[in-house]
């Protein structure tokens, strides 16, 4: 039996991040400053740590700014919302990420939308989510947008695919539906009510798995040749999809590392740089 | 064969404006005003100008009252814009109708997103659409949530049903596909680019179509028993749905016209009356 492509997110990744770095610097030659990218981060979960260390590591080494902003984990959503505000009108900080998800007594959407538009880098607000639905400019959610390029990378081409969103959160599986629409694709988003989804994800040429379930996409499950995409991350680097079953009936399959993580990452750094850019009103 | 039961969108229709008056009556016996529906209508295209009257006709029947705003054909983005921020400053004016569609020349997005999200009575702007998909509050889109009260009136319950919604527009197929989501239906949307659209509707408990194409979708491509909702409406009072051959597979059917037409128009009326409530910050 032949064995799925992997799509190495590692590659697509840098390749991203080389010419964010490169335009990075042509803003820094042009403005005396780097783009700089605000990081909130309520608490101290230590996934979410993580998280954002990994993002910041990234921003430095690509030359981007970053600024951490730790907030308490017993802060108000008043609080919350007039700290971001702030930096939505600080002119020295061209992107926010708020790192998902909040403390649950937090009113997360109102969180999000209290980042400005030209700011939202990490494309989470309200006004970012209807621009991918309308096709109209503004910042992508970075892991579907990540997603998107993973596809363009390995020419898998949406249009006329049927592709099945498993999972409907505001941040990943909304938006993916969104992207794929917006690229021709037939688009089924399935979630926890959905009555047999294996026949559902059987159809699909497009499988993108975003439920936070180790291994529940199992491989017989899928279509033989199908693009099988793992934007789950669960504990013991596992994702979504079972990877030794569907690599035996995948026709291309991201791994869990490897796969999803970086490029959501590399969206997240050419967004803030793309931010720097608009804001100063300077072509890159 | 047994045939299907037609969905009566007029009587529910009535139902819910009926409401409505009776509260845009408490609403005129507290404030001295009635609710006030703004209604801007950009050139003179003949349907476009039967349906705000059907509009105006409704509210002035139930106790709404209407300011017609018609514009030139000739009207650029910005002065259409400018008129509607205008009316969105405007304390007398409860609610904003832009009548779809207006003419090419014109950023249709930009103008429905001049219409404050307290005022959009008829669910079109951006942060209407995010909080749809987000079930956060916020004004729906009339047809759509038409569409969701005649299935809650039929006691059709979306949770666990795959539906099936034939166009993607901004204000049909995507806040459709929302608020069935919203519901926990499983999603499918399909649009001109979809691969074997009537294998997929056979795979459909609820079939929604937005194409405005003549009888586009033909009775053989039903599952036997499906809820189908035809919200086309094209010339000579035909519906995007075959209905003679629909009406012998399908188990509920809404007919054309008086399916989701009425429904459409009551929504608007309800949701100007609220609009009116919560500007007052008085409660119904």
């Amino acid at each position: 039996m032949s064995e799925a492509r992997p799509m190495n997110g590692i590659e697509v990744a840098r390749d991203i991040m080389e010419r964010a770095a490169e335009r990075a610097a042509q803003f820094e030659a042009r403005t005396g400053a780097k783009p700089c990218l605000a990081t909130v981060l309520v608490g101290d979960d230590p996934a979410s740590v993580t998280y954002v260390r990994m993002k910041r590591n990234r921003c430095a080494k690509y030359g981007i700014e970053s600024r951490h902003v730790p907030m308490p984990e017993t802060i108000t959503t008043e609080e919350l919302v007039s700290a971001i505000t702030e930096l939505s009108n600080d002119p020295s900080v061209h992107g926010i990420l708020l790192q998902h998800p909040v403390p649950h007594h937090i009113d997360e959407r109102a969180a999000f939308d209290a980042i400005a538009a030209t700011k939202d880098v990490d494309g989470v607000t309200s006004q970012s989510f209807a621009a991918m639905a309308f096709g109209r400019d503004g910042f992508a959610s970075c892991t579907p947008a990540g997603i998107m390029r993973l596809l363009d990378a390995y020419d898998v081409d949406p249009r006329g695919k049927h592709a099945v969103v498993i999972g409907r959160s505001a941040i990943l599986g909304k938006p993916m539906s969104m992207l794929l629409l917006a690229r021709d694709a037939t688009v089924t988003v399935c979630h926890s009510k959905t009555a047999d989804l294996p026949s559902l994800v059987r159809t699909a040429d497009i499988v993108v798995a975003a439920v936070g379930k180790p291994e529940f996409v199992r491989g017989e499950w899928l279509k033989p040749g199908a693009v099988v995409v793992d934007a789950g991350y669960n504990e013991g680097n596992v994702g979504d999809v079972a990877f030794g079953e569907a690599r035996t009936r995948a026709g291309l399959l991201t791994p869990v590392p490897g796969g999803v993580g970086p490029t959501t990452i590399a969206v997240l750094l050419e967004q803030t740089v793309t931010a720097a850019f608009r804001q100063q009103q300077i072509s890159a």
